[in-house]
């Protein structure tokens, strides 16, 4: 049989960064690429800026191999079967093409996926939930986004939407969520939302670490921001993470008892930071939230391949797409 | 090829009746029969007054036919591999072989199952769910319960308590729920949480109708009563039904952010009195709960089953255990 020297490179395309990974024929990494997504929102730009990206990997694979497919993860809505990126203000797509253009560039076939979905298909592939029948990701950044794995395989609905746990309401007539409504889970447990408590705390005074850290805006109040305040002793800010794992619980315990998964991973920007404590904090919610005998019927991972989720389930799709 | 001359028995064993449903082995309905639940929780009489509605169902389904099996759905937790009722206190039924008993007085292959499950695969097979892909049915009566379908089957989860919507949180802090919880969807929109508004109205005088129909006993406060209180005009009564139906649509929207189904069934006794209104106001609500882009993505059904649903989907059960 010959060898196979085939590679398939995955790439999360996000807002503010660009990750891509590299796989050889058998799915076994062998390069990762990272750069600052272009501030423009210039989808011309952010094409170039990609394509490097996906060079680079391919160069730091080495010598003699061939692309075999590319898969992007994209944040925003998309008509996958066309590769058409529908809307993404803050990159400049409207209605693109992006996949036959990177089938022109590279020569090889692109796939394009929504960014959440492909963190899941990372972790069931080659993550945690590998092996897994039955199963749920949830992402948590400044958004809440999820995956649902049923019969070992990715779910994605009637209409491609299925896994939008961070809009579920746990909370109704609760916080303001970014889609309009209120009480929603990411509008309750989001570093968007830990933020939003965060910064009027700054500003009043009660998180000095916090205003050292990140001053008042609320745009510098990422994820190691948050790390600084509670190293640096703000009990307020603890408070408002721990309250966010509180509210992640009650989420969690709402899809152990409509979905009743095996396991239920946790990934994304904030548990990537907060990790155990964070994770464990939820639990002890969810299992407070759960009905009498459900407890313990869900297993709460955390993501081991953290940012390389998503370039890892672009990577499949690419691959899976062209039979490897 | 000899005439199929089998025949198959659902029925729907609850709390306070007993309904049974006979098919023929083409799943045609030919028979049904309606008895009351023994009030006392005696196995033996249950179980007395079970068989009887079998027979019964059987005798009027005419001569020269065969038992070809028999499917009862319980409302308690059970080992369905093994016909066991676990634990169904106001029928006094603990650890009870059912099946295995029911096997012996008929001799025929017996099925247990919950009746919710049993309610959403008689929608699913001879229902409004018929030919559906990806679906829910939610049954609203003194409890709330669901049943999912997932690629035109019923799906159970990993250990088989899938489709609990009625423990939803999605009002935390909200009304204490049975299950010991607060503002699950049960305890929002359930016929007993309007109950809990209705009779304390009815007993400050703010809701004479419902106070003629029903007395100050919650027991009392049935689906007829409603409709006996709405037909007076209380005005009250009005506003905690039309809460109910908002607090539905917000768990409606919570389902369909998650599973992003083609279709939602509802059933159960408070929506086969209320109806084409309740389930109206209630699309109001879950539209308004949407994130932008998903109303419309899934139609709310009605039931047109009924209270047959149940003895459907436990015949369907009995049916294909035995490959017809």
């Amino acid at each position: 049989m010959a060898k196979d020297d085939r590679v398939f490179v995955g790439v999360d395309l996000g807002a503010t960064k660009i990750m891509a990974a590299a796989y050889d024929a058998k799915m076994r990494p062998i390069s990762t690429e990272k750069m600052k997504t272009p501030r423009e929102a210039n989808a011309k730009k952010v094409v170039g800026a990609l394509s490097e990206a996906v060079r680079l990997c391919l160069e730091a694979a080495g010598p003699g191999l061939a692309l075999g497919g590319v898969g992007v993860a994209v944040p925003g809505p998309l008509d996958r079967a066309k590769g058409i990126v529908r809307y993404t203000p803050n990159m400049g797509f409207k209605d693109y093409n992006l996949g036959q253009e990177l089938e022109n560039l590279f020569g090889a076939p692109a796939y394009l996926d929504n960014d959440v979905q492909a963190g899941a298909y990372g972790e069931l592939r080659a993550g945690v939930l590998r092996g897994k029948t039955n199963a749920v990701a949830v992402f948590l950044g400044t958004g809440i986004g999820g995956g649902i794995v049923i019969d070992g395989k990715l779910f994605r609905g009637s209409s491609g939407s299925a896994g939008e746990v961070g809009h579920m309401i746990i909370h109704e007539g609760g916080s303001l969520c970014g889609c309009g409504n209120y009480g929603c889970l990411e509008a309750l447990a989001s570093r968007t939302a830990m933020a939003k408590d965060a910064v009027a705390l700054a500003a009043s005074g009660k998180a000095p670490g916090m205003l050292d850290a990140a001053g008042t805006d609320i745009r510098k109040y990422r994820s190691s921001a948050f790390e600084a305040s509670l190293g640096a002793g703000d009990k307020y800010i603890k408070k408002a993470v721990d309250r966010a794992a509180f509210w992640l619980g009650v989420g969690l315990a709402n899809i152990v008892h409509i979905l009743n998964p095996e396991a239920i991973v946790l990934g994304g920007g904030v548990v990537s930071r907060f990790g155990e404590k964070f994770r464990d904090k939820a639990v002890e919610s969810m299992n407070d939230h759960l009905m009498p005998g459900l407890a313990g019927t869900a297993e709460i991972l955390l993501s081991e391949l953290g940012d390389l989720a998503v370039p890892t389930g672009a990577a499949f799709f690419a691959a899976e797409g062209v039979g490897a």
